[in-house]
């Protein structure tokens, strides 16, 4: 942290004595990839903050027909953002050195010239880490944005970063659509102390009435996804040397198999789960959290002829179709069941952008429970 | 073959002797497994012919409300029914040595306390090899069965066997519910010259208007597959010695990728078509015939990872729902295309019962193209 408080006051400082100042209400600021990724821990020296004039009224007046001007109130930290800073460009929402990085912000529209959105809307998307930008009707067709106003208020705007966000998405459309439960089956989910994790477990339990058993690092953690997130059974993966002592451990809980298997970190919780399946048995793969930080991925191994006589599927998806509502109804249901109180909501929340490279690593170090968000 | 036709002649010599013998026509023959065959080709010696007298008037009588009487006509013979004569009794139609096989038959109906099914009908259905028996009620729960009347007559009755049986709802189901076809996207389909390859191949073409690339062995086997089933573009695994060369030979032909893969061999294919798989790609897994005859299955590998943002799915499945009539319209629609002429049938027929041990080994030996049924 010392080095980017320090970078960041240098680079506010310069900003501040610029000629170009005249009023605070109108800076942007950027979060921006000082340095590609390829393995190891992301470093808080990897990023800087840039602080830029932004020319509200100049922007205004170039405003196309279509579009609107945002201001940004929240980043979020999200796994999938590793695979972003690699040098590889692979993953679409990829970033090169210099310019900022891409993931899920929430704010509100400060003026607008199209006729969904207007002044004071409040939404969610995946945007440039920029706090104020210009939406242009390209970008719209590009990007995925959702309409917030109606599901939360200023106070809880965050919320469109997690369970109203990418993450309460995914878990939704993971379990409702891919994995698809029938009331009493047994559902296993990795990472299950994480923000999509434990949205997948409490609905599992909560609206399908499924049994269920995540698996997260340590003791702590166990205790936390049962008393937090109403998991039935915790499995300590850090007690697993092997596939075949995963294999064990979940055998004690679920003697019969698992029904389904939502993975967020792969490795043997792959192999584990699919030698635990039982016939008409699902995985939905999300997430591969073991694997981000390597340069070279390991391979699964497993018996696809297993798959024949049990009609089992395993099945990739991302959340965009239900955060956009192409499919399902996520805003509306994940908006219900918060209000009847089926699920709840856990956030750690780093305030201040110049705190968004530490929120981040924390990801990966493991020391926070629940969404990780920064406020602006 | 000359021990089998040995056995064959003893065994009816003992059984017409008989001093039980009073009308040829109600001669009941099974094939019986001699010997449990858990690795390497099925030998005709691992098989014997039995004959038996079948009391047709005391069946009659002791027939219970729901049940029938039928004669077998022709059997099957099929990939799958290598599981079943292994000493490991793990697949579902698993039989024990002195027990008569299982597999698909089609015949008519002799006698019948079924209102669902009367004298004259013709049927297919999975049954022991036994050329009469009873069908009691338990049994109809157990078994898949499905009317052919009106869609074959008595001289094409054996395509209840392949393009209106097993193999035709096999490449119907996998094709239409499975893999889901868009016009033009490009489909891969392993042991192409097998019956259900080339009819996936034939549907995948003439119905869904998708490109079509199918592997097999040889170049006489490619020459079949595309001046028979019209495969636009034929693979020579043979000529493949690892996953690359596999990878390198479909890029040759779909430089882009493929869309669909319909598995029935496993193996380097399995890995070679995952590599190759477009975003939105999909893997109907429907036979692993290269693992057949391993006692312990060779592992595939693959990375999991790579499904996520390419919405990518890999899913087992047996035909026995469209079979049944359960999913989809199977029976009404191939009936249809084959009367169109979308569909052409390719059939091998073995004549007497006492070829099917010599027919079954046909299967791995690979020396006949089309279905291979044997007539009573």
């Amino acid at each position: 942290m010392k080095r980017l408080t320090g970078f960041t006051a240098s680079c506010c400082r310069s900003f501040l004595t610029s000629p170009l100042r005249r009023d605070l209400s109108l800076t942007s600021q950027s979060i921006v990839l000082k340095e590609f990724v390829d393995s190891g821990l992301p470093e808080p020296d990897h990023f800087k903050i840039q602080a830029e004039l932004f020319d509200e009224e100049k922007a205004k007046s170039d405003l196309q027909d279509g579009g609107f001007i945002v201001e940004v109130k929240a980043l979020s930290v999200d796994p999938f953002q590793r695979a972003t800073i690699r040098s590889d460009g692979k993953h679409k929402s990829a970033v090169k050195v210099g310019e900022p990085l891409n993931g899920f912000v929430v704010g509100n529209i400060t003026h607008s010239k199209n006729s969904h959105w207007k002044v004071g809307d409040l939404f969610g998307a995946g945007l440039p880490f920029v706090t104020r930008q210009i939406v242009t009707p390209e970008i719209l067709k590009k990007t995925a944005i959702w309409k917030l106003t109606g599901h939360v208020t200023d106070e809880n705007l965050t919320y469109g970063l997690g369970i109203l966000g990418m993450p309460g998405s995914t878990a939704y459309g993971g379990l409702t659509d891919i994995l698809r439960p029938k009331k009493g089956e047994t559902i296993f989910i990795s990472s299950a102390s994480g923000t999509v994790g434990g949205l997948v477990g409490m609905m599992a339990k909560q609206i399908f009435e499924c049994k269920t058993i995540g698996s997260c690092g340590g003791p702590a953690k166990g205790e936390f996804i049962k008393n937090v997130y109403g998991f039935d059974h915790a499995i300590d993966y850090k007690q697993a040397k092997s596939v075949d002592d995963l294999v064990i451990m979940l055998k004690e809980v679920a003697p019969k198999g698992i029904d389904m298997y939502f993975e967020n970190v792969g490795g043997i919780h792959f192999e584990a789960a699919f030698q635990s399946l039982r016939p008409g048995g699902r995985i939905a793969v999300c997430g591969f959290i073991s694997e981000y930080n390597n340069d070279i991925p390991n391979l699964s191994s497993f018996n696809p002829m297993n798959m024949i006589y049990t009609h089992q599927r395993i099945e990739g998806f991302v959340c965009i179709p239900w955060l956009i509502g192409k499919r399902g109804t996520f805003l509306a249901d994940v908006s219900k069941w918060l209000k009847e109180g089926k699920l709840v909501v856990h956030e750690t929340k780093f305030n201040g952008i110049e705190k968004w490279p530490q929120a981040f690593q924390a990801l990966f170090t493991g020391n926070y429970k629940g969404k990780i968000v920064v406020t602006v």
